[in-house]
């Protein structure tokens, strides 16, 4: 298990000792809005992340509880990873990155999905972590 | 100004190239929830940033907008932070990280703040929001 330094008691820092870097959240939105869920499905996003970060967070992300490794069943020397609940729990974080984002950056969004947060953010909430689960039980 | 990479026009990760690392969202969250507004202040927090990563972390907190800076009316050498529209509307995504550490993390919460959450995460928000606007203007 890989040991994370606790800062404090404050539940941001504790999230943030977790997840406050710029790819952990990365991995979890290939999860939740692209359905990936193999170390090279990963490795293939527009960021490109490098495979030693890439490893390195999705140990931490195992060793947390936030998602779960295993063999995969068509191939053996394959892994797939899949969200546990405390990673389905992280949607409204991601969606809330995404309406600052879109409000205030430079980013470009899918038209769909931005409507369907306007419309109404708890619904889009729920819709997500509903297909997150069933993905993870698939 | 300093410039930030953009990794890909992903809403998610632009927010992240601006907000993803260990340190950033605990300078918002000290001006949104303990009202600090000053490098020394923000120094005596509990997970006791380095001077340089909380030098560092406000000129790019400066320079995308998200807090201004100005010389403090008491003191001419000392400078004073305040944060913009940009930087108020973080709430949300700070709520979300308290919410998510408290039920998953090793953290300790406030009684009253988690009784707050509890009630209405919007109205927390909003209350949030209004106090750190009334503190931009003040």
């Amino acid at each position: 298990m890989k040991a994370l330094k606790q800062r404090s008691t404050c539940p941001i820092s504790t999230s943030l000792d977790v997840l406050g870097d710029k790819w952990t959240l990365l991995i979890l939105r290939d999860m939740v809005f692209a359905g990936k869920s193999t170390y090279g499905q990963f490795l293939q996003s527009a960021e490109k992340m490098a495979t030693n970060v890439l490893a390195d967070r999705l140990a931490v992300l195992e060793s947390q509880g936030i998602l779960t490794k295993a063999v995969a069943s068509d191939k053996k020397s394959k892994f797939t990873y899949r969200l546990t609940e405390k990673g389905v729990e992280t949607v409204p974080i991601i969606i809330e990155l995404i309406l600052w984002g879109t409000k205030h950056g430079p980013a470009v969004v899918d038209p769909g999905l931005l409507e369907e947060l306007q419309l109404g953010k708890d619904a889009a909430v729920e819709k997500y972590q509903r297909l997150a689960r069933e993905k993870a039980l698939a």
